[in-house]
């Protein structure tokens, strides 16, 4: 048996699904794994009765799923976030394999405050370079390399099940002990060291978004706590400090 | 990379799927994870317009899926038969839940004329106690005890998905060194005995049934290869031969 409170920290963001039917197979297919909380990003088609229909069973997860406007809302108060692709990227970013979540999934979850969000994309472009850049992880799904084009609540139901398999195989410790930051704070963090360096000119003029990716790319790897946040962004201001007494 | 004889040896048969869409999206699922064989029994309405929708890149898969009258008749040449169910049985029968496949699957794999075949059932009514004792073993899809209730084209994706992964994970050899014997070998073997047993007056006259099943579990737990099967039925024609000459 898995502790539900586990499960409750989990949640599943599509972004702009175009089919409702796939919204609705979707709910079908976390509920199935005993998982509850679904968002979506600017559904084409929501609600719809075709949703409800492939939902069967699912219907509650419909009812309750939340609907935003942008990505970056429905993440607000996420702490830790795995962006899918069947796709291999060629963005160097820290890739899992769905069969090695482990450790990641492990320490991410024994904050008291966890919010662990997967977020999937269209259904034919999947999700933007903009997108994926606010997730911390990208899980690619291991699809056959000749046919990679997976159906997105196909998609869904691989990664809920391997979630499920992992919260019942390993031992997932349900005290928490710490806070995380959310990605709001990481946010945060970023635009500050961008502001800062902006002020200092610091930033290469003729390739300056460069440099906030590396910032961004770095934090991302980082996954500071609360605590080393505000270390960092008191640093940062304390720059700020400095420079405005100096003009 | 798996070798893809291997995977040619796996094939996913749909037992009278109703949907159509679901036949499109199970042969979606199956290529996905780089399989190609698809079998139907008595499928209510295929070929269809909504099947191929569905399947997107996989037409190739219904193309070439072969279709059946009866489950018997798509098992001939199986040598090792897995019954897939989302609910748990009563039925005492050997039952695998589908990360404890390895040891049953790499055996299977290892003779000359492996033909695995994974049994989906019916939409609604999943698959008959007589389907289910066709089967060597029982896969039970780990969905959550309060919604088991999972779409078709979901549980083959994730069974696919399942064995893409065992196969591409541990060693599975592929220098073949036995022969296994068949569906219809087994059921020769399971008919003799029953034959004999019935000649000798073997049977509890108020419960035939109930022997026939034991002899069934017997032999399919057993596993024989193809020198045992020639020996039992062997022994089995003997005791024909010598009744008949006493008669």
């Amino acid at each position: 048996m898995i502790d539900s409170s586990l499960k409750n920290k989990i949640e599943f963001i599509l972004v702009e699904p175009s089919h409702p039917g796939n919204i609705g197979a979707s709910a079908r297919a976390i509920k199935n794994m005993g998982f509850k909380n679904l968002s979506l990003v600017q559904p084409k088609d929501f609600p719809n009765d075709d949703a409800y229909y492939r939902a069967k069973g699912a219907k509650d997860i419909l009812d309750d799923a939340k609907i935003y406007g942008e990505l970056s809302n429905a993440l607000e108060d996420s702490t830790l976030i795995f962006g899918t692709s069947a796709r291999a990227r060629t963005i160097p970013w820290p890739t899992k394999n769905s069969s090695e979540l482990t450790s990641v999934l492990k320490s991410g979850l024994q904050s008291n405050n966890a919010k662990i969000s997967f977020v999937f994309g269209r259904e034919i472009s999947g999700l933007s370079n903009e997108e994926l850049q606010m997730c911390d992880y990208h899980i690619k799904i291991p699809t056959d390399e000749e046919f990679s084009s997976i159906n997105l609540s196909h998609a869904v139901q691989i990664i809920s099940y391997v979630i499920k398999m992992e919260l019942q195989n390993k031992e997932y410790v349900s005290e928490f002990k710490s806070e995380s930051t959310t990605f709001q704070d990481n946010e945060y963090l970023i635009d500050h060291f961008d502001k800062v360096m902006k002020t200092i000119d610091f930033y290469d003029q003729e390739n300056p978004k460069q440099v906030k990716t590396r910032i961004r790319r770095l934090v991302k790897r980082l996954q500071p706590d609360k605590l080393e946040t505000g270390i960092l962004r008191g640093f940062l201001a304390k720059i700020e400090q400095v420079l405005n007494k100096k003009n």
